[in-house]
């Protein structure tokens, strides 16, 4: 297929630097890069025209795709559905307004699913066009894995970020909760929405993470080697584990070893009750408020809707206040006891998805292995590294306590290292 | 000055369902009221031109007023900004979306201050045109206090929906943080925009949380009535209260006295340091959000802004992040402090504002007594019923326990009654 050489966000901006490339320069990579790939790949709902290059700023010359579930004063802003077409926004959601001030460049806006939800869009896997690259966030990750461009956002409300980052083999990072500014995107269900970032290497989203925020958040490879004997690893040993596919199952073990092949100390750990009755509570979160700040959307545009996004609202309307109560309290006793959980172990090991990304373009594939994590606020990154029989990627996903997001990003870089040796 | 007599949404429900009123005449009452008084008290942004009226659902005839800082698709949506003149969302806020499916009729939109921040608006108080509202939900409150209309939206930031109820002489309710979603609301700071209403008597705005929600938030009047000697009240003395106005001193002293004869076990409760501390924190919280989801607008509309609200988005924007989660650290300590607080404790007692509603237009007043409990999440109720040497009025502000919202009202309702003897 495609060649799918990756921008590295660290090289560019290390070059950009040390004045080997400027911000023209880099911009016109991925322009080129667009012009040549997209018609392939349908990553981009929207490309700019004449983008905004600035020469200033941390991000200056680095081209962001910004997931068409952000507003943007000037660009379409269409959340993936007919009823939006041509919308165009008053202003930019806080995450591109956060982008343009550090420099960067708003090169388009990348494909999402319906509202960020389940029915999928015309974007394929970079790896075998023939393959989803995932969703919610399918032109993220798919235009980042086509080497069209070194940065993008997404979002995610079951498992929109991790998924297609490991579905396309690429660096996706869910921050902790509230880390990255939501206002300004279409909400689904507020206390999931999450905002997250796409990009090749773990080193190179923890680097678009801290060049964003201004928050030391960049993987410490020059300032804190992580001494992989003090982090204690958690195979995270799920009932959902046995579902997986072999292969992916395969890569877990892999990972553990690799992992304590580098020396970190490497051990299994049982999900707790809790949280598998927290995992259970996500859908009825999710559908009663979907029924909410959906509402609108269904009154007014619900025949230009899919069935499964109007059947969703509908049935969220239909859950009582206190169904929803009941399912916001077993959430709440899963984060209690995923805070018990982080006193045991400092990172957790699991799959990003079931498996590599499924064939055809039906379906953008299953988030049972994130939604937990979604509901529970804890960071997430997918690492990539492993590929099953048919050479697709196949993602690992690391979680750490809450707030725990350097630390998390820290050692996910090593891994990322080990998993490659 | 002007005849000011109130709707009661109780009463009017009341005599709807006991086939005394119709839809279409509880809305013409509303539309002939703010026909002859809003040309006086300015509270309405935009009034609908042919209002939809329901003949289903519980609120069906209740004209409800929207604080023009929540989206709705058919009318002007301006955020009491000129930047947004003629701007016309694509859907409706949720609130306004459930207000709709639960019958109500969107009557118009309320006055809001520029971005529901503290730039005063035209809107003036009715029961003396030559004094504030309070702000920023100034026009909702003044069209409720002026009898236009029996209910209405607010958000509160800092105190912007507790202190232009106090100032208006009616019921604010701002309910535990989340309980009334925000989506399409001009956000500010999203970890303390709270959405809220206004109607008459706490009775009323009970009973429209209760109608809106399909929870069981009524004050039990008839189900669960309260038993006073098991309530225990606290007067709040914390350090500001020396500070607040002779009048408003003396309203808190009778409101005391009032509900210790109504049977309340009435006692003084002191304001943990981490209380204090986390009110001095709200501020930073404030600015640096507004920094970020602000951002856009200060980029786009800057020239279009009042000094007050450019100053305090650019200020936010020099927060640095650091600074912002020491705030955020504060504000976690001091919500343990007040879930301690609580258990000591049901209701505590605090004036709603520093006085009456001052005179003049040139500013909203104070929300010092109001921000602590906005940053808090806890549910807070303005008791309407004490009156300054002037006749202006002076609220009673009740606070209870995150998720306490029942029994809050409960209480709130049975203290207005005692207020009243």
């Amino acid at each position: 297929m495609a060649e799918n050489r990756m921008m590295s966000l660290a090289a560019l901006i290390k070059a950009r630097d040390a004045g080997k490339a400027n911000p023209e320069l880099m911009v016109a990579l991925s322009r080129d890069a667009i012009a040549r790939k997209d018609p392939g790949v349908k990553a981009f709902a929207h490309v700019a025209d004449e983008p905004v290059i600035s020469q200033q700023g941390p991000l200056a010359g680095v081209a962001i795709g910004i997931k068409d579930i952000f507003d943007t004063f000037d660009q379409p802003t269409c959340y993936g559905s007919p009823a939006y077409a041509g919308h165009r926004p008053r202003t930019d959601a806080a995450i591109v307004d956060l982008a343009r001030r550090q420099g960067a460049t708003i090169i388009g806006k990348t494909v999402s699913t319906e509202f960020a939800f389940l029915n999928p869009a015309a974007t394929v896997n970079p790896h075998n066009h023939a393959h989803t690259p995932g969703g919610s966030s399918s032109g993220s990750a798919a235009a980042v894995a086509a080497g069209m461009i070194p940065a993008a956002t997404g979002t995610q409300t079951g498992g929109s970020v991790i998924r297609p980052a490991s579905y396309c083999g690429i660096a996706g990072y869910k921050p902790s909760f509230r880390l990255l500014p939501v206002t300004g995107i279409k909400h689904f269900a507020p206390t999931l929405d999450t905002v997250g970032l796409f990009a090749a290497g773990v080193a190179d989203v923890a680097l678009l993470a801290a060049l964003l925020t201004g928050r030391d958040l960049n993987a410490g490879v020059d300032d804190e080697p992580v001494d992989p004997g003090k982090i204690r690893v958690g195979l995270y040993r799920c009932a959902l584990l046995e579902g997986a596919d072999p292969d992916m199952q395969a890569a877990l073990s892999q990972a553990a070893d690799k992992a304590a092949d580098a020396g970190f100390d490497v051990g299994e750990i049982g999900e707790p009750e809790a949280m598998a009755m927290a995992r259970g509570a996500h859908s009825d979160i999710r559908n009663f408020e979907a029924g909410l700040v959906c509402g609108s959307d269904l009154a007014l545009f619900g025949d230009q809707m899919s069935e499964v996004l109007a059947r969703t609202i509908t049935n969220g309307q239909a859950i009582s206040p206190q169904a929803y109560d009941a399912a916001r309290k077993l959430a709440k006793r899963g984060r209690a006891a995923t805070r018990a959980l982080f006193n045991e172990v400092d990172i957790l090991l699991t799959p990003a998805a079931p498996g590599a990304a499924p064939l055809g373009l039906e379906s953008t594939g299953d988030p049972r292995f994130n939604k937990l994590w979604t509901l529970m606020g804890t960071p997430a990154v997918n690492i990539p590294g492993f590929r099953d029989a048919n050479g697709m990627p196949l993602g690992i996903q690391a979680v750490a306590r809450f707030g725990q997001d350097k630390a998390l990003l820290n050692v996910a870089a090593a891994l990322e290292r080990a998993f490659g040796d």
